[in-house]
């Protein structure tokens, strides 16, 4: 089996309304030293099979046609054995 | 400046509606290999400041306060020094 990790995020000219709410809400409860907050998903996949260039070939696709929005979003993928 | 990752999580006895749909959904675009998908949110945040330990502490304390439902989620902290 493959264990993938999938962090999607918005990219870094994208407003993140959420992301400002957290840190406004972290400012509030006592953490002034908060700076910037950016909010994103994650997904964890486990995938059979043992090859990870080719895990990791299918996971840029599924990344392009459904976990993410390419146009607003960048990801990043971690790809191990297991 | 310090960089925090943390990731958000179902607990792995908690259902996932939303990753079960996810997984349908690679299955139905031609994905049959992905067995399991879990979907999580996560944060970036920069911080002030330069010791990693006291970060880490008070990120502890976010995550259960505001940014993690400690009791369905887990959440994992990844901090550097930027």
């Amino acid at each position: 089996m493959i264990k993938v990790h999938v962090n999607v995020s918005l990219k870094s000219d994208v407003m993140d309304p959420q992301g400002n709410a957290v840190g406004r809400a972290l400012e509030t409860l006592g953490y002034p030293q908060v700076r910037q907050v950016r909010v994103g998903r994650c997904f964890d996949l486990r995938m059979e099979g043992s090859d990870l260039d080719a895990a990791r070939e299918q996971v840029v696709k599924m990344c392009d046609q459904l976990l993410a929005n390419t146009v607003i979003e960048k990801y990043d993928i971690q790809i191990e054995a297991e």
